[in-house]
């Protein structure tokens, strides 16, 4: 047993004591070691602090304690968290000379304290601001599923290490689709929760108007846990909660029909596993993007301005000329953005009363070769490393919660939808993960290749 | 009895009987077309429908019926409020082809509830950006203490009209200081409350970070009666609550220690009053002043760049250059403003752990000529008109509660000082100025010049 089991498997043998969690870790850091290599998902392996923390869990057992909810599952995160000892790298060379975080964040305590075992911290696009996990400092991350392609990003080390079964449970943080892209190049179940619900202190800021945490994980189950304890739940079960009604379920149509075949072909097996059939559409869903554009570079760009102005050479190739053109943004059109923004929500919010879930592509296609520019989607020639995010960006913009299920078609590349809910509604796009997963339309197989 | 008495004895007059709102309206109608020509307060003079409500109170009356707290009791409104059948003019020309409001602002809908009766519409600076209501299109307003002078802005016609005894009470609002310096140039008790504690609705906007609606009168009792009445308590009275301790009091020193000689001499003399010995300071008051008119100008720029566009020449010429320069600021600049205001907020709440009420002049100055461009303080000379707001500005920046108390010393024009709380500490600040009113410290006369 090791980091190739789901969650609740792990914690549930932990807990009728098959297996230790000093064992369990062990095999993980082995596990790292040995096929790490390969997919460059880790920067830092925190293997002293894992191994103190497992032994922790075996003795709370050993003395006939109630054991908390993960406890000894292992799990990682994005280096943009605190973790206590170690400088907060968030991608970035320059961070590499910063002071050692003084306490974990906030996340990082309450996986702790829940039980689980912290093995690392995980490959990045610098500052978050990526959608491939390309780092020009710490290397790209590989995809386990060809590892000439991309992970995704920006937390693409926390999909890789998931996919290929080196943990089971991973933290990322989603801006403008840092979990939901990486979910879908690497096969994975995702969560990008409302805007606001989860805590973002001791995590290192990129946009702070739309700035999420989520969670990878291979199961909807594994989701559903480790979103009860971040929230703090303390009374969490495996369980997804049960939600009364039937949802009302509708496809996005329009500007979200705009994906290749695959990303066409996986929304239409969800569709049809579900029996949708009802499409609506949003209003202005382009404009929306723009807008999340324009705040990300002015709020991007004025995170990073001394740093601009003091250690410029010092920045990613692939970050710094976008940084530094966000830092030249009128505030009258940041202004309008964030008006945009208000309106986007309200016309969300419209659709909301005749539905609960809608269902869009997590990205236009599969994961594509590392180092590639441009991509042809429906003959459209485009930039590849913005154009990840065309169906990702427009909805945390407004903060909607998103679960991103896999879809795995025969000879492909697996590929993620979206399931997109009202402000609040996680329990129910879990529910809805669930379901699709116990019908086998949605799968996460550990991946080594 | 006419708008010259406060707004609790006409509203015990007209509950006693003693007159009829009818003939309290007719008496103040007539005195606004007799005095209001030299001091120019009101814009519109909504006659006709200031006698069906005050016939409508009278109607009431017969009736038997319990009387709101403020019936019969004539007030009137800065131009940006939404007055339904009027355009909201906003001082601005390029207003009067707006099409009318179709219903009242929020609190004008509030007061009638209340039984008050709306007399008009008052002058005020282009889109409220200004300290002087000089304005190009409606004439500047004069102050009823020496009408060579300004009655202070961007609410100009809302101090005057009550300095001039023409209406006990006024609504205006306040985003830099837009009801202090007025109620400091005019001698009058003036409320800006905690930023959000009265609803914008129907209020024509122009910086939506610091924008606060905000209550001229000539008495702290009736001050706290119409705050009770737009925050919708409808079990006001009109005594100021009572506030169990006693509050801790402070003078605000280092930076807010630059006004003139009355300036000082009024604090001096407030302080000397309520034996306040402690001086406290705030830090980085000149940055948080700057930041304030980053944003104001960035939010202002904003607000308006399709007028800028396309009307460019319909703008009072002391409006036009600002708001045009604003729309070219930095988003970078902007958001550092905003992070700056945090900082700020948080500076002052460790401030208000130690004490409740800080002590502060209103203006550096007493009003000073019409069409002066610049003005002396302690030596140095500074352009007047930005600068009749550096007590004012720092304060709203952090939406901050004050109610300005006017200081009358013989043979000078009034100025006030600013009595400054906690967030939601109205009720402590209006208990005060009511003490420091009934040991008359504080007064304010009507006056006639």
């Amino acid at each position: 047993m090791d980091g190739s089991q789901n969650a609740i498997e792990i914690a549930n043998a932990i807990r009728l004591g098959t297996v230790s969690a000093l064992r369990v870790t062990e095999a993980a850091l082995a596990d790292i070691a040995r096929h790490d290599g390969r997919y460059n998902s880790f920067t830092t392996v925190t293997a002293g602090r894992a191994l103190q923390e497992a032994a922790a869990v075996d003795a709370a057992r050993d003395r006939g304690e109630r054991l908390p909810p993960l406890a000894g599952v292992p799990y990682a995160v994005k280096n943009l968290f605190d973790i206590a000892g170690l400088p907060t790298l968030a991608g970035a060379k320059i961070n590499q000379s910063h002071a050692p975080a003084s306490t974990d964040a906030q996340l990082v305590q309450a996986m702790q304290r829940a039980g689980a075992i912290l093995l690392g911290a995980l490959n990045m696009d610098e500052y978050a601001y990526g959608f491939t996990t390309e780092n020009h400092h710490f290397g790209p991350t590989r995809n386990p599923h060809d590892p000439t392609r991309s992970a995704g990003g920006s937390s693409g080390g926390s999909a890789a290490a998931v996919a290929a079964g080196l943990v089971p449970l991973t933290l990322g943080s989603d801006t403008n689709g840092s979990v939901r892209v990486p979910s879908s190049m690497c096969g994975l179940f995702g969560l990008k929760p409302t805007y606001g619900a989860l805590s973002l202190q001791g995590m290192f800021p990129f946009v702070h108007s739309f700035d999420h945490a989520g969670i990878f994980a291979r199961s909807a189950q594994d989701l559903s846990l480790c979103f009860d304890v971040l929230q703090g739940n303390t009374s969490a079960d495996s369980t997804p909660r049960l939600v009364s009604d039937t949802p009302r379920l509708a496809r996005l149509g329009g500007y979200f029909e705009q994906g290749d075949a695959q990303a066409q072909a996986a929304v239409a097996t969800v569709c049809k596993a579900l029996q949708v059939t009802q499409v609506v559409e949003l209003p202005e869903v382009a404009r929306a993007r723009s807008a999340a554009y324009l705040i990300t570079a002015s709020e991007g760009g004025n995170r990073h301005l001394t740093r601009l102005r003091m250690q410029a050479a010092d920045f990613d190739p692939l970050t710094r000329p976008r940084l530094a053109a966000g830092t030249t943004l009128p505030a009258a059109w940041y202004l309008q953005a964030q008006r945009l923004r208000r309106w986007f929500f309200e016309q969300a919010m419209q659709v909301f009363a005749s539905t609960d879930v809608l269902i869009a592509p997590a990205t236009p296609c599969c994961a594509q070769p590392l180092g590639q520019e441009d991509m042809v989607i429906n003959g459209n020639r485009m930039p590849l490393r913005p154009n990840m995010g065309m169906f990702t960006q427009p909805i945390s913009f407004i903060g909607l919660p998103v679960v991103a299920v896999p879809v795995h078609l025969p000879g492909q590349l697996p590929i993620a939808v979206q399931l997109i809910g009202a402000p609040g509604k996680e329990a129910q796009l879990l529910q809805l993960a669930h379901h699709l997963q116990s019908l086998s339309v949605c799968q996460s197989p550990v991946v080594r290749n």
